[in-house]
């Protein structure tokens, strides 16, 4: 660089001379070596971002993806299919690798219809509340099961009642806080209700639970999602309901405090499965061994079309190097779309991946996930060294063209998190959040409700944050 | 200040000698009178969000405007009954003033519906469009018009095919760039065609003139809009179709020249009609005479409910002055609420309104305007002195906690245009903008794809800017 510029100093003052206009034309040939970095990188992005967006494929496979596989519980043979497809889409876009990566995984099934009545209302007699069991649930059986309910508003306050709560079935009210205004931090704050719920309730002796679904919206859609058992303690039946029901409920329990709840519900914990990681991998040119991995998760709930969650993050990963191809690149270093199996109950898959990447002695520089919904990107979420996370802060302004603009906030992903202790920088597709808990874990997260421009300017950043990663290293 | 911190250090001495945990407690009292001043905004914009997300009244009162009263094309009854409605409802909230200003507004009626066939396709017969026939156009009554058609992606290619147009239907076909990021941008890129493409097909002696939806969804939904024609050129009919029947229009075009069209249209322009702006005020309790209007605009089409577009933005203006109510709070300056009659298809109120405000002499320091839809707010752009800029850019810090990112892009609103050489900055509320065009000018502009939360963060972000105006000026 230096010795290009001297003697572009040389030349400048020689021509200078003889011809004045040529002043400006060596003057700009001067500069190229040291503007083009950036400039290639800006150019390449825009590419990126114009291929994707005006040819894109990921909305298409996504509505395969939704429409002819629909939803893929861990073990089911949803799951089955979701792996066989996504392995033969990879290998029809000629990736250099494609592969299958074996991993055992929980198998729950629902088993049938989810009923919660009200028996008892004074006011209304019977009433059939919007239910689903949660996942991983032990069912009532069809006899089902007949308590007293009483609410709570939080674990803690549960804990105050103590031996209250014995013999009857608790109902958690804890609403999503609506001033938060990022929506994940509004479900943190209320999702100990669902996940030990259960498990805290049956400590104290009681004999179901009914949870508030995690919505920010006041509807009838009721929402699943994991809750884990205590060991040692009965299996209690646990059942999410609709918020409108649930503000139902609360207002009748007001002023009729015996009411009681009819439970049936049906889930059984199967046998582990056999399962799979998919993966497909573009080799680096320069550096092949550093690796930088994006996926999301392949599974999703039973019900829906687990088109947010996370069919978007999965069909986005498979577009970075689906990208690669349409644009004729090849990457510096290894690029590697991961779909990993068994996010939503158990983690197998990113467990194993870890696992495996360590047994094989593999060198992650990088991973990324896309697993909070195909909703418009506004940045990425990271976890790093300070070294990594200002290197991801140093492209703010090649990114900020296309609203990429948080790129300081803490996160990742569940899936690669088992990654941690090998060194690579987590990192996750940050997505506007305020419409996710609308449809998360429901009936309701299937194709229609994913915008195409947002999924597709969803893949592009991941495929703009992939190049640079593969590029400059981090 | 400086006398508050000399007795604080003096005070802070002499207690620490005395009791040394003292010196904590003091430092703090000492540093309040410095910290306060961004402290206390910190905390009122947080009060204003709070409020809002967990109490606000926008997404009820939109429910109101769209599905009580429905659509209001100015001229229409719809169109009174909103004035009237939008009166009442600021009386209710207790305004200091709340008004109405009387002006003009042309009055277009559709008059029936709106055809558009193709009349001789040689693969399938007779094929009819989804078409709607454009603002302020003449229509063809109901004998109709058959001509040959004639594709073209742009005014200038028209224009190169001169008088081979005569005679003909000129068919619109230029679609919205995808490769931009802004929406708004591809839509400034497509829609001379549309708001004078007939006029321009007209001066070389076509007959009539279809354009392709302005939206960036392929899909089977035709797009209203204004457009003028040329003075002392006929008036021809112009219709839109939708973007996907501009596709298949376009296919059996490539394969058969000499399709003809026939075109339906029922449009008449009607004598102008009185009609008003209305608004409502709340005086300044420091600086009365400094005035800052909110608002947005009234009138809509005559198709949908007119829900992003604007009602969205009139609701968010009424709101930012309700908080104010519900908050208890008297704000410095005096702020405005105003609803604009007549964007559509006239902008007579923004006019009128300007005019008035030069005629009484009023002093505007800022006019806000909400009219890109009720989607998720990512900032504000501004047309305004460097000086008003800079003072807007000094509060990203409060404003970026909530994802109010987006201080620089230029920018304003239609109807707050006219007030430009009264020095007044012009801000215009700042949503994402990748739906909009899905929805604007169409019967799918319904409260149902209005978003509760990204409404009710719209009303926040500019009561939080209007706070901030109100405080310290611009």
């Amino acid at each position: 660089m230096i010795k290009n510029l001297k003697i572009s100093a040389v030349l400048f003052l020689f021509f200078a001379k003889v011809y004045p206009p040529m002043k400006k034309l060596i003057l700009a040939f001067a500069f190229v070596p040291i503007l083009s970095f950036s400039q290639n990188h800006q150019a390449n992005l825009k590419k990126i971002y114009d291929t994707e967006l005006s040819a894109g494929h990921t909305y298409d496979n996504l509505r395969y993806l939704c429409k002819v596989i629909g939803n893929r519980l861990s073990g089911s043979p949803g799951a089955a299919a979701s792996v066989e497809w996504t392995r033969q889409l990879m290998e029809s876009y000629d990736f250099d690798t494609v592969y299958l990566q074996p991993v055992m995984v929980p198998h729950w099934e629902r088993g049938g219809k989810d009923v919660v009545k009200i028996t008892n209302s004074a006011k209304h007699g019977v009433v059939e509340l919007s239910a689903l069991a949660l996942g991983n649930t032990q069912g009532t059986g069809p006899k089902g099961l007949l308590a007293q309910v009483v609410e709570v508003k939080s674990i803690d306050q549960l804990k105050s009642l103590g031996a209250q709560v014995k013999g009857k079935i608790v109902f958690f009210n804890g609403p999503m806080d609506p001033t938060k205004i990022d929506a994940f931090e509004a479900y943190g704050g209320a999702n100990a209700q669902r996940s030990s719920g259960a498990a805290e309730a049956s400590k104290l002796g009681a004999v179901g639970a009914i949870v508030r679904s995690l919505s920010n919206r006041i509807d009838d859609i009721p929402h699943t999602g994991n809750q884990r058992y205590a060991a040692d303690f009965p299996k209690i039946p646990a059942l999410a309901i609709s918020t409108q029901d649930a503000e139902l409920l609360s207002q009748l329990l007001a002023e009729q405090t015996d009411l009681k709840l009819y439970l049936e519900s049906h889930g059984e914990m199967k046998s582990e499965k056999l399962s799979y990681n998919v993966i497909g991998e573009i080799r680096g040119s320069e550096k092949p061994e550093e690796i930088i991995a994006v996926g999301g998760h392949l599974d999703s709930w039973d019900v829906g079309e687990g088109a947010h969650d996370d069919g978007a993050g999965c069909m986005q990963a498979i577009e970075v190097l689906r990208l690669y191809k349409a644009l004729g690149w090849t990457p510096k270093r290894t690029i590697r779309a991961v779909m990993w199996m068994n996010e939503e109950n158990g983690l197998r898959g990113g467990q194993e991946y870890a696992k495996v990447a360590k047994a094989n002695g593999e060198k992650h520089i990088a991973a990324i996930e896309s697993d909070s919904g195909g909703f418009l990107p506004i940045g990425f979420s990271s976890t790093g060294t300070d070294a990594q996370r200002g290197k991801l802060a140093s492209w703010a302004d090649l990114l900020r063209p296309y609203q990429l603009w948080n790129l300081q906030k803490p996160g990742g992903g569940a899936d690669i998190g088992p990654l941690r202790d090998q060194g690579p920088i987590l990192i996750g597709l940050l997505p506007d959040s305020q419409k996710y808990f609308i449809y998360h874990h429901t009936e309701a997260d299937v194709f229609e409700v994913v915008d195409q421009r947002e999924l597709e300017l969803g893949a592009a950043a991941m495929a703009a944050l992939v190049y640079l990663i593969e590029q400059e290293g981090i």
